[in-house]
């Protein structure tokens, strides 16, 4: 698993009990930056996508490249407040509170094929905030990649459940 | 000038007077995002670089893929407390109060030449930080890299007057 074994754990972060699975580790080592990226590009590049979304802001990281690997453009999907043009927004559940996140209104045009991209699924929230955020714009949500998925933590079958395919390059179960 | 004819002036965002050039319709166009990568891989892939440092968070959709193509390593620089291991931080003036980045400790090695690109320029103090974080890690600065520069608000010539190398692909001048 070139690409498991480069992501590091944090226990204990951000807060007691928590596994933080680190994905800076593999994206400082050149090899495997290209192995993440190559793999997305491998499987993505005979499906019909029209743009990339990634998501504020480890997805930013994956989201650029992938885009310009693929030759389409990206566009950014960002907690409240940061985009400076006319947007629309999604409110979703965190373990306490609400977050919101929010995509330009002319950034996905009705029809359009996209591919979101977040480094970790964990409960899926963020994620499927964001096909939301695609679909009231028109959008077709082709697929929902991550580098990583917490299966133990539910959100693959989330969003799966919800008719949205994922794919995740690794996943850390029971540890 | 067909990239900075791609960036959007939105005015008196985020408050009144600020005209802020908004990069994302540059990186949502499959062209756009190509000249801005391309012209940075020409610019940088026969200098002798070991790391690209993108800074939080638009400097990261710029900075992975960057780094992808000079087949080099992405580090992170992250608003405080969003790092999960041992790091070093640097704190900034703001226009009102201050404003702290950090980085992982170890993910620059002693002697390695780093390259650090964000989307704009304005003050510099951010990129200033990133210089000095840098630094502390033993890493030596090659350049500055930005989409943008802002000259009537001064940061390049700052970056510049502490040693600094900067390239922006373009500029917005007197408007």
């Amino acid at each position: 698993m070139p690409i498991r074994s480069r992501i590091r754990t944090v226990p204990h972060w951000p807060k007691q009990g928590i596994m933080f699975r680190d994905i800076t580790t593999l994206l400082k080592d050149p090899v495997g930056l290209k192995l993440t990226l190559d793999d997305f590009k491998k499987r993505y590049k005979d499906m019909d996508i029209d743009v990339v979304v990634g998501i504020d802001s480890r997805g930013f990281i994956l989201g650029g490249a992938l885009a310009y690997l693929l030759e389409k453009g990206f566009v950014p999907v960002r907690k409240k407040g940061k985009l400076p043009a006319e947007t629309v927004a999604e409110t979703y559940d965190l373990e306490y509170g609400t977050d919101t996140i929010e995509i330009h209104k002319d950034a996905i045009e009705k029809g359009q094929n996209v591919l979101i991209i977040d480094d970790l699924i964990a409960t899926g929230g963020t994620m499927l905030a964001a096909c939301k955020l695609v679909e009231k714009l028109g959008g077709k949500v082709v697929e929902c990649a991550a580098i990583v998925d917490l299966p133990d933590i539910g959100g693959r079958k989330k969003l799966e459940a919800k008719g949205f395919k994922v794919y995740a390059q690794c996943d850390f179960e029971g540890d």
